[in-house]
């Protein structure tokens, strides 16, 4: 633990990014603890978490540091840990500080702090998002292991997707919101940032037990293969540039992975999702944290951020009869989006629109974050599930996807977020084609036969003495080389790992460059195999050279 | 399709193994049907289970076939497939034929069929498994992709543990039974074996829709951990050699993982498994085919295994009113059962407690099957759901484990199964050292420093013009190689194929021999990076190079 602390502590200074930390732990204080945890674990001690550093968002009570709010006067000492924090530290984790946020939680840009605007993990120039901004950023450039964010309108969701992590939002109650400045009390979630779903699915199991209150049955899921509804054509509105593709490709995925596809009307998730800041439910974060905010302005308080005070003291005036009416409203479109919902497991969708840069937003405030936000409102208005994951990258930066469900629904839309993952290839160029003697441990391990092409004309092909007889291809450059036939198999990449895993010398893997100009993982070999070996490349390939034999 | 079924006939005639087959289709007949499915997807049918060769345990019904049950004189033309059948051929699988068992699905060896004992996919000397002998077999091998099998006291999980596939043994009506040869028609379960948990999960999805009949509704699991039960100490029994380690190694990476251990009395599983045999349910085999084989055996027939024939008939005699005793005991002890499992998620255990030889067997037909049942027996008797998996090797055959919850788990006990892959591991030299520009990728991917260590004194390490500088580690043998200092990282199975997936050349990731004798993967490079390299050796590593640089 002691060596991962130091290293995350490195790690911190290295990549200079000093706005994602409210207030970052002393070095000292970390590394005792991590001392202390490595002396409970010797001593036998259950810590499954042991080795994960956490960063919590500033909105989070940890004990010994300041609760902010991402607003220094606010700031109160906190008599211990909220309850989140607390499970995840009772089973080892190790609290590196608490992060920047879009102030009181009001925002999905990551840039309305007194703290600075939070630069986005992948591309400086553009957003985090917000307001979990500094913890998704923490765990995606590789400091902490999980983070701790909460999420009224999507502030757990959209910053996971602009940095290339998974945020787990799960169902209202389920994670205790006690030691949580509130955002809109009824509607927040404390939520998980991780590198990958098994570790966010871990966290998540710590984080909701021991239950608070009894938990309402189920319905049982009807059997079957997963049933994942998308918006009818045209519903999800203008996208970023290249995102509609990388939509396309993540549907196209799932539905290759065995789901079944519906359509469904976006229209009542889109219009709860514009009454979250238009409506009168923005009068729940005055009811907040508006008393402080009104006597801050009038106290010319300067660590106000001016977008997110406008916001709240705006709801002061906001009649109740309004309210009356949204929540008339919100029930009314609540009904026809689970009725939409009911023939699904869940709905795909992109997680934002797009992703501003920090320039789009200083120029806009207001404009920019709304249409961030209009996949994600709807969610906890609807007493829903949700799940972001990463699910490619559009020109360079990530490009994030979420699975909603109903409530109650996080393992399966963790298991449907699976299906989203890429597969693996493999080009193989020896005894593993078709036909050949070790061709069914690819079958074995589940793969399939892609395609059937050849190397760039780069390689050279050598029979090696091994058992079972097998070539070794090896790179040589323009001068010299030749194409040789190989076989692309698709596989899972567990698989990929378990070839790996089991791959004898002089074998390896690495990137070969095929005659279309792609380049593919697949089977090299080690250099001390190749002399005194004969040279088979004029066969053009394994199979011609047996043949020819 | 076509290369798919060309290449399963090949293998079929390769492996040598013609009593896994009852009725293998005529290669022209599968391969006419793979160039019509082609067609079919060419025309843009969506058919999610296309590309999977499916074999079909010989008690269930399908089209064009004899259902023969294991016994020639009991066969019968069906009039079209079973639904389970049905359900996989509509959605792409292509039937490559009917598969041996043991006759009336009466036995857990693999051996009691006119048709030849079926011998292990592994070792040959030793017994498949049974009942469903000749499925488990077909993919093993490599042949079928998917294959059917039915459970009714452990014929769809002993022979995945023996063969070292995954069986899923879904709860009790969830997959219709229709067109099924029962053994005990109140007990009997539709089961599948594939190779990887993924397309064993699929196939399932498929199999289990459309819904026969309304399903109950589920109590929502208790958030948390997963929760695994063990038994007492002492209460497994006497385990083949090696497999009590195995067992434990077994819980130890279930706990690693996060999961909570908790023990239960096993004793109300084994007492029911005992009376599966031994009381009067077996009579329900006589109900389904004691007419039938009394007739026989009055008449002499040559094709009756003697002991399942045996079996069956003498189970005419039990009376009555043994069979209300008997269901009175199953039921006070299907009560503890479900007392000692409410604190848990799942049971996990060996799937049997040992793996006899064939002479073993022959030597002791009825002991040697009675022992292997010890822990699949009861679980149909008490409406569970298990899911089998290879957990290790054993003296170079598989262990395979367990995982039994309550009616219509499947899809956790799946997602549990998943807990017990190993991990992964990478020897790192270079650049993603601890400290070194590209360690946050590895963090980033959920890897955790394991140790540091040296390579054996067989390499030499070289300093190559990357960007950023790495290390190209080259394999020179004893003769002026020397070690080289490296860390091995534990990271998911599928980190790593993301690792290798994502990998530049001149870098390879190869099998690396450490100082301590054991073998990893771990980084290499290609031969044409290195000439005109420095040779770095004489420092020891990559760190020891820089710091003096």
């Amino acid at each position: 633990m002691l060596d991962r602390v130091r290293a995350a502590y490195d790690r911190i200074a290295a990549v200079d990014r000093p706005e994602i930390w409210i207030d970052l732990r002393p070095r000292a204080d970390a590394e005792a603890e991590a001392v202390a945890l490595d002396a409970r674990l010797a001593a036998g001690e259950r810590l499954p978490l042991a080795g994960r550093l956490l960063a919590v968002k500033g909105n989070i009570d940890v004990a010994g540091l300041p609760t902010t709010a991402g607003c220094p006067s606010y700031a109160y000492r906190p008599d211990g840990d909220a309850p989140a924090v607390a499970r995840l530290r009772a089973v080892g984790a190790l609290v590196l500080g608490t992060t920047n946020l879009d102030q009181f939680a009001t925002g999905l840009v990551g840039t309305r702090s007194p703290y600075g605007p939070v630069r986005n993990a992948v591309d400086p120039t553009r957003v985090s998002g917000g307001s979990s901004s500094g913890s998704a950023v923490a765990v995606a450039l590789g400091i902490a292991d999980l983070a701790l964010g909460t999420d009224t309108a999507g502030s757990g969701r959209v910053p996971a997707a602009f940095n290339g992590v998974v945020g787990v939002k799960p169902t209202r109650g389920l994670i205790p919101t006690d030691g949580v400045v509130p955002a809109c009390a009824s509607l927040d979630c404390v939520t998980v940032f991780a590198r990958t779903l098994p570790e966010a699915e871990t966290a998540l199991a710590h984080l909701t037990t021991p239950v608070t209150r009894p938990l309402p049955p189920l319905p049982q899921r009807t059997p079957g293969p997963w049933r994942i509804a998308i918006p009818r054509p045209g519903q999800l509105g203008p996208l970023d540039e290249g995102w509609a593709q990388a939509y396309e490709a993540a549907v196209a995925r799932v539905s290759a992975a065995g789901a079944e596809l519906r359509t469904l009307d976006l229209t009542p998730f889109t219009e709860a999702a514009a009454m979250l800041y238009e409506g009168a439910f923005v009068a729940e974060r005055y009811s907040a944290v508006g008393a402080f905010v009104d006597r801050s302005l009038t106290a010319g308080a300067r660590d106000l951020d001016p977008t997110v005070a406008a916001i709240i003291s705006g709801a002061r005036d906001i009649p109740a009869h309004r309210l009356y009416t949204d929540q008339a409203r919100l029930a009314a479109l609540r009904a026809r989006a689970l009725e939409e919902l009911a023939d699904a497991d869940a709905l795909l969708l992109p997680t934002t629109p797009g992703h501003p840069t920090l320039a789009e937003v200083a120029a806009d405030p207001l404009g920019a974050n709304a249409r961030l936000g209009r996949f994600t409102n709807s969610t906890n208005l609807f007493d829903l599930a949700a799940v972001a994951v990463p699910a490619d990258e559009v020109r360079g930066l990530p490009f994030g996807v979420m699975l909603i469900g109903p409530a109650f629904t996080e393992d399966l839309l963790t298991r449907v977020a699976r299906l989203l993952r890429p597969p693996a290839y493999v080009a193989v160029v020896g005894a593993h084609l078709t036909g050949q003697p070790l061709n069914p441990q690819l079958r074995a391990l589940g793969a399939h036969l892609t395609r059937t092409t050849t190397t760039a004309p780069l390689y050279r092909l050598h029979a090696l003495p091994t058992t079972p007889p097998k070539p070794g291809l090896v790179h040589v450059g323009e001068t010299g080389g030749a194409p040789i036939e190989c076989e692309i198999w698709t596989l899972p990449p567990e698989s990929l790992a378990h070839l790996l895993t089991t791959l004898p010398r002089p074998m390896t893997l690495g990137r070969i460059h095929l005659s279309d100009g792609t380049t593919t993982p697949g089977f090299l070999c080690e250099p001390d195999a190749l002399p005194n070996t004969r040279d088979i490349t004029p066969y053009g390939g394994w199979r011609a050279y047996l043949n020819a034999g």
